[in-house]
């Protein structure tokens, strides 16, 4: 504990993550007290065709 | 927000979650006041192999 | 099976929850082939000072 | 309901979770009165590359 | 690692947790090799308000 | 989306959630690539007696 879940549009790299992860573990830790191996931070990769907002899925584009 | 996670077996065909989240954000819309572009839907496909039901997966069969 | 959890929130009634979930489960039913008796909604209600949304917890309002 | 959600680095076997689902059935239906055909067990796999500790991805290994 | 989330009614007692996380985390270390140390289970207490099956909330009752 | 969900024992302040919220907004804005206004960040405040490690509720300090 903390543990934190990221849910995200697919495609960021790993290089990407594991810089999010370490500065999401800092943020903790220096602003939130945490004690930085206490913290895991999970990622998920949603797909565009498996998000939508506004009822739309992702991947069909704004409503005309 | 609101932000609704809809975990479900695999198989629904993307048409099929479109038609879901469209309807479940027009549910929200109209019942509880929320806008629409606040509203997301995300779905997440479970194989058979990893949901169980009264400890057995859902691939296993009832038992005998 | 399927699972629904809706985060949204504080301060929806019983009564919009009640109706949510109906709505919910029939779009599951009859867009999705799922069982009625198979649909579980789970509501999370969450306070305004937990939810943020563009860094800004949403009872801190709109940055300036 | 209960719902059991069980995150775990990907590796298990079928048979390793259908044991496990079997057995936190059991502790659910025999320490917290539940029934076990009310118990839900759901696997989400995450892979190294998406699970960090202490800032780093666990395929990362410990830092130096 | 691994994370565990039980989601169940409100009114389990605090031994009833503890008996469960216990049983839990000997069922990942004895079955799916997991360190005890790295497993974690959180419980979420839900009010019967908060949770439908077939579209109704658990404080309904069945449909006549 | 992103969208990031933070369980953390109970007792930080709103202050520290929002430093926190807005630490964990701009690292997915400068690293992966994230618009700010598409960032939510939601909190979960999770009881000593709701939390176990290594199978024991975090109020039950270490086993002997």
């Amino acid at each position: 504990m903390p543990y934190v879940k990221i849910e995200l549009l697919k495609g960021r790299t790993r290089e990407q993550k594991a810089a999010v992860a370490d500065a999401v573990t800092k943020a903790l830790v220096t602003l939130a007290a945490s004690r930085a191996e206490d913290v895991h931070v999970v990622f998920t990769d949603v797909e565009k065709s498996d998000w939508a907002i506004a009822g739309r899925l992702v991947d069909q584009g704004k409503s005309p």
